[in-house]
């Protein structure tokens, strides 16, 4: 193994490692932990709208909102998450099951597809961007939330 | 400027002019062209159901649905592009307006949210991993697909 190789073998342990912090505190929906992860100019893609957050604090807002519509634990559960790194800059991406009850009652389950980019800084790893959505019925526009990973 | 820089400075024009290209071969609807910017191993997350595409092969079919879908010229905009790039890793993010008359009858014309995970292979640049949705109305399960950037 080369250096350059060993180098990268080690950055997916913390890049590993950042991400499975990371979907700690959203079990604990501990929103100042979770915040704590994003760059300050993080650009987010969220599941809900507008198009885009840009910036941490805006993003602040929809975890906020995002957390206030659930009570109880949050089970989350990462599959095919994959990683790729190069120096100070990583991609990941995942299907992520989350099951949580809602604030009217309802229980939502559903697997999503998540993406994150990151950029080390001053030795941590944090989200520069991220990108968590469903795919669409094309037919009738509705988000498709009872899928099932194929592998 | 060091040296580094220089090299992530020219490693970004790189990737400008890949995402210039492929959005050309989006325009002209040449499959084969759109193809050959994906990586063998590619996973996408489509706007299109299932949840992930494993492998180039596979993601052309959704490709091929979705080009089936429409008619006549497609028109792309892209704003807010962000690259991030390290060695033979890169990442980038966009707004991407498609407007197209659809096989139904119907026109599309949507922005949408794409973001592009790169690796460089033999000095070029392949779409790794891509994303691409709608934000979600969470009291409806609809895709918003209306919606206008906000900058």
């Amino acid at each position: 193994m080369t250096t350059t190789e060993t180098a990268a073998g080690n950055a997916e342990d913390q890049i590993r490692e950042t991400i499975d912090a990371f979907m700690g505190a959203m079990k604990r929906r501990d929103i100042d932990a979770i915040m704590s992860f994003y760059a300050p100019d993080v650009v987010a893609f969220d599941v809900m709208p507008p198009l885009s957050y840009v910036g941490r604090d805006a993003y602040r807002k929809s975890w906020d909102t995002g957390l206030s519509m659930m009570f109880g634990p949050l089970e989350t559960e990462l599959r095919n998450l994959k990683i790729s790194v190069s120096g100070d800059v990583a991609n990941c991406h995942a299907l992520n099951r989350m099951a949580m009850n809602m604030e009217n009652g309802e229980r939502m389950d559903s697997w999503m597809r998540w993406t994150w980019c990151l950029k080390r800084s001053q030795g941590r790893w944090f989200i520069a961007h991220e990108h968590v959505s469903f795919p669409i019925d094309m037919e009738t526009d509705k988000a498709l939330t009872t899928l099932e990973p194929e592998q």
